[in-house]
């Protein structure tokens, strides 16, 4: 079986954790150790977040005022070495030496009509007071929001289209490679008016672009794991109810959060409509229970009813 | 013909040039276009350096006291993730859309017997006074050494001994990709007492790497593209001549500069003398002619007498 892993940014380092390689190495670690057992017994491709890391490479750049900080497109070839590096080099130590890997540099192209340049929605980089982000966006042509008592920077989060390097990928993936790839939703990429693709400065988000690689690569089962157990309806009310199965019909009669159980819902109905193949949501924890259908909220293009687990006891 | 690039640091990044992301894009886009030609008729691999970009990270990281600065094996990861997307993505607006690519994330084994350990001697990061210098070498483990009137950290830099993605790396070469690995020298690192591999805190040479991936990957031919447009001998005297073909017996009677001209020397005699093929020094604009023994420093495994380039009038 060709299974896809979307290792969230949760699984890479939890929130309020201070974001030292070293923390991040035993987050890697300990998702190396839930991913071994798949990479065992299937192909396996691992995509990741990045969030944070380009984060902090941003303010790290802007603390140093010497070189203008680099934009996106080369944080994030930057934290897809990194964070790909770590993941490698973790499950490498786990299974066999002779299984090979690559970690693959990844860039994703976004159409440039895409709706979400004209509104853009994502916070980067360090807070500002309201004059320097004023001057700041005057020098360099950002776009600034309020964020909180303060003001950030915000980037546009495109829909993504094509990931350039499925055929290397699928190439690797048959001689047994477990391939690392499509970090943090993949380099954002367009093709300028004379054909060139160029970098930009924008973030996709991870879960839609390891949908986009699991169905080019025709995946039989594709895996965000995160530090949720399964997706839930009213979570956090005494009525929620974890989901156990659905389809992408039931499911976008819900809505969830924008910023966390959206995407992934949606990067789960996309597959399996388009694939007719089930794709989860779940605990990095659980994995290999979750391929199993024994936990985690799995999605399939089936007409079946909604089914949930049952209450915690 | 399979032919290995390894572009050296001043090919990315003239000397007293500001570190921008825009100066080392247009130096990658004429490394580029000095290397289409070749990957449009032979398998190319292309290495590279990354010196002054892992001290820039290294210096951005040190200004923003927040977190501890990563170490040397990340950084590598990710300067290999920047220069490697760059060098793809330039080459491949020049090549025709249907050429593959991949840049491959690498990492380099060294001995832990290494002699360079003993004697640190590559220059890391910001500069100190003996002071600061004292108290970072005790906190962080660091070794410390004067650098004109200040002071710096060294680390050792230990011999390649197995690059690890060598197979990856063959099958791609197989399918007509042009492959991007072996950045920096690769990642540094070492087995562990438990057997496990650990990134170091160390500096590859990046010629010796790309010497060891040529030998490696079989490639019928190992160029170092610099600035230099051949190996001199009595370089900078009246009566310098400029090698164009040589054989490692001869070239080892020579005494080349350490820092520069030396370990590519060196590298091209372990190439010639290893594989029985030939390996060659020369300007990055000259690729063309280097290939074809038209420019450059030649080194073959053969017996023939030192021959030299006629002097310029």
């Amino acid at each position: 079986m060709r299974v896809v892993i979307a290792l969230g940014g949760n699984a890479l380092l939890r929130r309020g954790e201070p974001m030292t390689a070293r923390a991040q190495r035993e987050n890697v670690r300990k998702a190396a150790e839930a991913m071994a057992p798949i990479g065992r017994e299937h192909q396996l491709v691992i995509s990741h977040g990045n969030g944070p890391q380009v984060g902090l490479l941003a303010l790290q750049a802007a603390s140093y005022g010497d070189v203008e900080p680099y934009p996106l497109d080369v944080l994030g070839a930057q934290t897809e070495g990194m964070i790909g590096y770590m993941i490698e080099q973790e499950l490498g130590n786990i299974l066999p030496f002779e299984v090979p890997f690559a970690t693959m540099l990844s860039m994703t192209e976004v159409d440039r009509d895409d709706p979400a340049f004209s509104n853009p929605t994502k916070f980067i980089g360090p807070v500002y007071s309201e004059e320097e982000a004023t001057k700041l966006a005057a020098a360099r042509g950002w776009t600034v929001k309020r964020d909180g008592d303060k003001f950030r920077r915000v980037v546009a989060s495109p829909k993504p289209k094509r990931i350039f390097q499925i055929r290397p990928v699928k190439w690797l993936l048959e001689k047994g490679t477990i391939v690392i790839c499509t970090g943090g939703g993949g380099i954002p990429t367009m093709y300028d008016g004379n054909g060139k693709l160029r970098g930009i400065e924008a973030v996709i988000d991870k879960d839609l672009a390891s949908s986009l690689l699991a169905r080019e690569l025709a995946a039989d089962f594709f895996i965000m794991a995160t530090d949720a157990e399964a997706v839930y309806i009213n979570y956090g009310t005494p009525v929620q109810r974890a989901i156990k199965r659905s389809n992408p019909a039931e499911l976008r009669k819900f809505d969830f959060p924008a910023g966390s159980m959206g995407p992934k819902v949606e990067a789960a109905c996309e597959f399996a409509e388009l694939t007719g193949k089930s794709a989860a949501i779940g605990a990095l924890t659980d994995l290999e229970r979750i391929l199993r259908g024994e936990a985690g909220t799995t999605v399939t293009s089936s007409a079946d009813a909604l089914e949930y687990w049952p209450p915690r006891p």
